[in-house]
């Protein structure tokens, strides 16, 4: 490769910003058992004292997004004061999760809700992450609905569409100009009969009718068996509709193991679409700055059940910047001559030359450059960090969702 | 149930119009086998003399649904002439399905491929069936493409997109004020590894841009494991945006076995959602003339690979009555009543005593008020219709894709 | 139906025995969260009181399997005891489940667990089960293993099936005559990359390996997408090597909603191949005390996440009772004609009649002359039972997994 | 790596054999169409000349799988005389496939149909396979049955493994001591609701009663979604029983995909469960005699509907040699230590090593070293063949399945 393609493809690189999710540094299960950990963070800034560390490590993740209200506690209230903390570490505070699926009131739902008392209850919640993005300066609210039925005729489907739409309205208002709705779909779990909003075509069908603020969010474990996601990152850039990928990886249904882990060429081809699609331009900070523009977030959103969290996440990091290092460097022009032409080997050959590139050494060079490791895992182990944090977090209890 | 509960469910019973595919009377199979049937129609008219015997039998299946080429052959190529034999026979020709797959320039795709001069081809029969749909009286223009690519890099999915745009654009233009285009969704096959409209999402999202002419069509057999198809049906019906259905039935993939074979509580459920949505409402008359309105067609999509074609239509024709009877009888009131209650259990059994229900007895007796026969079954095999065409039906080729 | 054979299906569905797990009566939830109940047991002895009520009005649920440890606590240690609990209940105490995931030392594993000292604590725990079996004079212990891996390399796939091997063995081995060893296989969940029991031929070759005494537990909510489950029944029962069946319901994985919820026709398929491999034959006794004969015990294995818990099991145990009066009214004569003949229409619409029948006042009958009441749920909710239990039931825990 | 380390793994590169399919070489395509190619093989002796050119470019693909009838024509009915050519051309028949499955009497089944008469037809085609394996001095005879049923009830399930294993007994015993059956398993397709031989477990069982010269073949696109097909792997090789992999891709369906065009992980991780079980151990010659040892067959069996074959044939190739390679490279040591640590990280990091490496220049090295061309694919389309092969192949018909 030219020497200047090398160039282009390392400015990328450095200019990706992979966001790390607060949760993951805690502990999380299966419904069977959560095994803890020792040393996982009781408060929200030791999660973002574990997030420091893995910014350090890799250079690429100084975002942390926020869950509430596994991230409420005590003086944390302040969120001014946290976004403060946060920069302190040379962090700064990401996407605002809501959590409408955690209290027993919402058996039956949330926004979708039969009970107007309930409604209200979840709407009020939403409001109340608006005020806390307003504190932390986050530009996107990420809505996840855990609403559905469990049994036909639990529920009307038709109906819980209406009430959705009202809240997700009340929501979009509330926005400022900055700000972006971010809409998650999923297929099933918890819900097991129906989902009111189980596929992209519901998300953008919905944020379509919002307005330009509201955007998808695509997590890569929340398909039916078979779906082609990169289409749908293809088709969602092509809309403009594309928001957030939630990263993560399964074999089955919403497994939630590290990114790249059960498929690497699937990750390369969905990168490769944000790439072909204009996700990977500019800088940084015109992404970040990104209202109504196209600026895709690069979350995780991935649960560390049995391996320790902190290189868990160093290396789901190290998984997606390996693979758009590897959709950078697919040589399009050869590709564009190749499709064109209708010669189905070439082209598939020329996406395969890019997949099998060892692009380690690269992005060792990458991080060498941003001042971080050459070999993140190798630093972190090094580091005496897991051993630093199960020698002094002890006592307390861990802040999260599988407590 | 009240007697003049019984009345209406009979009424809308009496008023359902299913529409049989002329290419279901012909020999199918699949890739590795075509097991031909004696007997099978080897014109579009003797397809559609098969198609007087399932009405005659049935009284709900008087419309028939056209695909060129196939149906275009020799002196048929007069539609208009074709509709008069149609009506001799108690006969409509209902939906014009377009074949853009089956000539050797369709090998990378139609109106999705790279080459211009393809798209143009494809285009230009497409147009043709909207000239066929003005000699037929047909309001829809059924579309299914089999675009796609079966390796990754095989084509720009993106740029795809954009000719499959521009193809249906000028395809509705074309279409007079009574037309409707109505776009299939496949999730895969033949293309296996993308699929240019995969979902209902990339249908419903090319629909809404075209206007209130272009509706989704849901084939029962095109999605991915797990997908729960009365939500989509729901979701559409809600946006107005059903336009017809291809009945058919799977267990694995788009095995097109008869409808309500392999899921008859599937089947209820997607009537219960279509009733639920106003789909069963009017009259047939109504339903038919409806352009922009919410008029639903009802049609099977089904090979039958090994079981006889007549007897396998009737018998898909009345599980589709079946399912709908069942769907007529839920007990809307009690329904929602437990719904707002958030009484799961007693919600789910309202739905489940219509689907115990046994509602053949009620079905036989819309038949005979209808003219039609009790037992259709019975009375087809005692009719020797199925000796007589195996009679009569030799020699020449049989028309149709299964040759 | 000729009267004869009206009674003779009537004396099989008598005879057939539905066991009830402990657990199912208890709180259970998803990994996100248990919505707990009021009124839920706090120890076995009232999860034993909630199953004599679903004896009482179904009179086919006398059976009760437990689960160890959940099922021990204080004076409940003494399973001879709490045999004589059952009995003054009508009750007798059925399978007994293993737990071996619940506890932090099984993170990795438990019989397949790379350090022998896990996988000793395990056996230890079997053993422990198989003399609770002594207690309680039960026929079955159910063998269900979490255990598996998340990640690829996380451990030898094939070492892992030595370890596996020589645990069952030992287990194998401490079994009397009248005992036997069901192990259970599951697709995934919580392993998400390796199961080391994940399909049923698996189970069916360490079970051939053992002896006669070991065999196959069929949980219908256990298998990947598209498994046709009544093909693995009958291949099970033509082996002699089919054990047990896990009766819930799925619509994407292991959903565990109630048997028949979600594909009844699926649920019919299986009985009709349970009767068609001779597994209704006999009386219940003789079932029952089978130790190397055909006898399939038939067990609900369900997660009531939402709807109240007793009422729930009285209607999955009508809803296999429905299934099981439907295959026992398949002609099976006519079927066998149809299928000599190779009429497919005919032999699938002899199977239909069946399933289309509306045996609820079959099965009314049957439980009237049972002494049971004609309608379960009806008769339940008028019991006043489950008032009382939130009356009573204040305080302390209740006794489960979903704690 | 240590240069003694490279040495090994070269050597066991150069020895692997990778078979090609003789149908693989003509036309195939999907129930909608066959895109026909211009130079196809006409006769078997064309699709040898064929395989002769992949061999030549690859260096490990001597051995050419034959179908029956697919591979017999005229002259070619004497396989003495084919093996004589093959042998001239450096190639070797290999394994001996029977088709009982298009002909018109197979429509409800070969070996299980309800006809005796079908039954015995079928019979006696794969008794005449066998006496072209001792023409042919083949070692396997490949079965894959397409039997099995489209509609509940339509035969009796259990009664076809009754005949199914009737059939399969009588052509074991006509084996010689060096011949081995090889049983394939299909999830589904041709057939739609029931498979005879649907899974693994299925092809085991019959395999261990029938004895040591039978064996599975593992075909890598006949999987329900989401199964763990190195597990099954794994599993066959430590209990003796895996016979061949039928190598293909597949992202829904039975896609039959360039192996490795899918999921090169996923081919990675078969082939590390292949090493890890002795599969790659001894020189070809060994492996290639063996009738009860543990030889495994690597072939591949593939349709190339849109791409030109013989390169398809080629990269396929190249692509098992790259997951062999990776394979290979896993340092075991390093991966047993941290799976006894149960250090889940660090045994993943060790696998993935390897997966990421690019193996490519070793492959390069190999080739040239055993007398291939460093790159097949530019090496093949300088070589003038397919230009020669369009120009000389013209007339007559070509020979295969897809015609």
């Amino acid at each position: 490769m030219p020497e200047q393609d090398v160039a282009a493809v390392k400015t990328a690189l450095k200019s990706q910003r992979i966001e790390t999710p607060s949760w993951a540094y805690g502990n999380s299960g299966t419904r069977f058992k959560v095994f803890a950990q020792a040393g996982v963070p009781r408060t929200v800034r030791e999660k973002l004292d574990d997030a420091a560390r893995v910014q350090r490590h890799t250079g690429v993740a100084p975002v942390v997004a926020l869950h509430i209200p596994w991230d409420r506690a005590g003086a944390d209230d302040d969120f001014t004061a946290l976004a403060s903390y946060a920069a302190d570490k040379g962090l700064r505070l990401g996407a605002v999760n809501a959590n409408v699926f955690q209290e027993d009131a919402y058996k039956l739902g949330s926004v979708a809700h039969p009970d107007p008392a309930v409604r209200r209850k979840a709407l009020d919640h939403l409001m109340e992450c608006v005020d806390i993005m307003d504190a932390t300066g986050s530009r996107d609210l990420k809505l996840w609905f855990a609403d559905g039925t469990n049994y036909p005729g639990q529920d009307d489907i038709r109906a819980r569409q209406d009430r959705l739409a009202e809240a997700l309205s009340a929501v979009y208002e509330r926005l400022s100009e900055k700000q972006r709705l971010v809409l998650e779909y999923k297929l099933f779990e918890p819900a097991f009969y129906s989902t009111d909003v189980p596929d992209w075509g519901t998300s953008y069908a919905h944020c379509l009718k919002l307005g330009p603020k509201a955007r998808v969010c695509v997590d890569t474990g929340h398909h039916a068996p078979g779906t082609n996601i990169e289409f749908i990152v293809a088709f969602l850039l092509r809309e403009g509709k594309l928001g957030a990928f939630d990263f993560n990886s399964r074999f089955y249904a919403d497994d939630d193991l590290m990114a790249g882990a059960a498929d690497p060429f699937q990750l390369f081809r969905i990168m490769y679409e944000v790439r072909a699609g204009g996700g990977l331009e500019g800088t940084a900070e015109e992404r970040a700055a990104e209202g109504e523009g196209p600026g895709v977030a690069f979350m995780l959103d991935q649960c560390h059940n049995i391996e320790p969290k902190v290189p868990a996440i160093i290396r789901s990091v190290m998984n997606v910047q390996e693979a758009t290092a590897k959709a950078l460097l697919v040589d399009r022009e050869a590709l564009a001559a190749a499709q064109r032409a209708g010669d189905v080997l070439t082209a598939n050959g020329v996406l395969m030359d890019a997949f099998n590139t060892d692009v380690r050494p690269l992005l060792a060079d990458v991080r060498e450059e941003l001042g971080a490791d050459r070999d993140p895992m190798a630093a972190y182990a090094a580091s005496g960090w897991a051993e630093a944090i199960v020698r002094e977090r002890v006592g307390g209890e861990q802040a999260g969702w599988g407590a």
